[in-house]
């Protein structure tokens, strides 16, 4: 996969986060896409469920800052970013996994509590 | 899984490298792991196939400088670093994922030719 299509998605769940806008969430992921974030806890699986727990971060007022540029991998892409909000941050390392459509169809999210100040 | 364990299992490959030491790679992996990298390729097989692959590496002269604090999460750790030789760099994120025993059961490699300078 050309690493723009990738590099589009990241720039896609960026720009969700800047609008808080669950409608971009929908066009992002597959409709049985999995988010694990973080990973090791129970996967969100189905686009409705993963819109209910984006809409969450985005009544927190979460913003997204990439500090590092996106790896792109075959149909992934690994990305690095603060995700900042009123009174605290935190620095994950996301992976996305398109599928042949474009869309990401598995995401996981690696952090844990040493990544949040 | 702890949080130390798997940064452990981070520093002991900056070192391995640091040291070029095939054993200490001997040491981090499991004897079935694979090593896919980058992501998409085919992946190295057992403990023989992935210590020749790092054989490459360190005639490469290649040393490994951490780009950030690892993020851990349940028993995987993704990491962003600078893998630097003599004429080139490159900036991967790996992920570990680690097995009962501590050992590394599998390494993803997330880079594409953006990703190098």
């Amino acid at each position: 996969m050309e690493a723009a299509k990738l590099q589009k998605a990241v720039q896609m769940y960026v720009e969700a986060f800047e609008k808080a806008d669950p409608g971009m969430i929908r066009k992002l992921y597959a409709a049985d896409a999995t988010v694990e974030d973080p990973v090791g806890t129970p996967p969100r699986r189905g686009i409705e469920e993963i819109i209910e727990f984006y809409k969450t971060a985005f009544g927190m007022g979460m913003k997204l800052k990439l500090t590092g540029k996106p790896r792109c991998a075959s149909n992934s892409v690994a990305f690095i970013f603060d995700a900042v909000m009123k009174e605290m941050a935190f620095s994950p390392i996301d992976v996305f996994e398109l599928n042949a459509d474009g869309k990401v169809q598995e995401m996981r999210a690696y952090w844990g509590p040493e990544n949040v100040s």
